[in-house]
């Protein structure tokens, strides 16, 4: 049985997200329906990270395992014909038998985009904050993500989960003008968790949260102190490292 | 009378172009009727560049003359709270009566976008080229259109224009890993030009049209001779200079 791994770009836009659903399109079924009409079998196609309806990925990782005698540019070629132009395979490849997307994965980085100013051109890629933003604070708060903590507070309630550890290596903003990008690596991420840091850093930006709040609520470890999570059309999967 | 003056971005997929037209929904129409319902009151607002449909922008500029009482701020608040998401106004400002906003530019910057793999989240922002392209050689290409040239060669046939020079301040591809950007500074642009100008580069880039043939079609001032237009997503007017 050969294991072959993709490199996925989308736009989440009209998507309910990575994740197959009874009550519309995802991302992997849509790829899982192209591999269907190439391969001539079903497979199951696991990703490496479960996006939220609306958020994008530049480098999502999928595996499938498949009995086909087809090269890996023919599988990739095929797909791209068959794909919609908002899901891009961009390389295949033929992978040991025990790769798994998500267990495998060491590590994943997300990407969050702010614009301070509405954009016409940004606007399905980028939330549009219109409070005055305190950005060294931010940046503050940032660093108080870096290393192993309990994510709980940051997270929706997810049964699957045994516990709520993430390590993270690195979370920063940066600034370019009136966007701002937030950065951030772990090992692992919750369900929602990109988007509620977001949120509640935002919240301390504007002076809503203290800072000290923040510690408090990462503390907590308890959902309903943390803030709103920021919309999911500014959050994108970035890369997977095995 | 007043006169005041506008900065614009828009993403121009859903629209005819810059210009008021019959069989289709415009920017000026369209900022026009937001106009006429803040300030009851019909006006003609003059665009810097009229961009093609699909074409968008960062920094248009446009002007009208009104006899309101409003602040420019309550304008362009009124403004962005009226346009659709994809049109939003970033300055508004009172000017000198003489202002014409086409007529008193004195430069026009234009970018293209190419990306040479295909990408679901610039699908509508960039022209993906399939061809391999020589870079130094479309970049030696560019730096021919630098100066006072004749235009003709690149434009649609236009029956207003009375001349096709143009000067060109700046003109040279910038290139970041697969995607490629051409800069284009002149005092004037002529209908269809900047696509043509960088569909007839490509061509020089793919190997084939020749450096020699470029120079030859430049000089010839024949639009029959040059290539085909690149598409309209992937250009932006990026600003204009008073």
């Amino acid at each position: 049985m050969r294991n072959i791994k993709l490199l996925v770009e989308y736009d989440g836009r009209n998507y309910v997200g990575w994740q197959r659903q009874e009550n519309g399109t995802s991302i992997q079924g849509t790829i899982e329906s192209a591999l269907h009409q190439i391969l001539q079998e079903s497979v199951n196609v696991i990703g490496a990270g479960r996006t939220d309806s609306g958020v994008h990925a530049r480098g999502q990782v999928a595996n499938f395992r498949s009995e086909t005698a087809l090269s890996v540019e023919q599988i990739r070629g095929g797909l791209n014909a068959l794909l919609p132009e908002d899901i891009v395979i961009h390389h295949a490849e033929n992978v040991a038998e025990d790769f798994h997307a998500r267990y495998s994965a060491k590590s994943r980085e997300y990407s969050y985009h702010i614009t301070l100013e509405p954009s016409a051109l940004l606007r399905n890629y980028a939330w549009h904050v219109k409070y005055r933003l305190d950005r060294s604070l931010m940046q503050q708060t940032a660093s108080l993500l870096v290393g192993v903590h309990d994510f709980e507070s940051f997270c929706k309630t997810q049964a699957e989960v045994d516990h709520h550890r993430c390590t993270v290596q690195r979370a920063y903003w940066e600034e370019q003008g009136s966007r701002l990008y937030f950065h951030i690596t772990a090992d692992r991420f919750l369900h929602g968790m990109v988007r509620t840091l977001v949120g509640t850093m935002v919240d301390v930006g504007r002076g809503y949260t203290s800072y000290e709040d923040f510690k408090d609520i990462l503390a907590k470890k308890d959902r309903t102190e943390a803030g709103m999570a920021a919309p999911a059309h500014g959050l994108v999967l970035e890369s997977v490292i095995y």
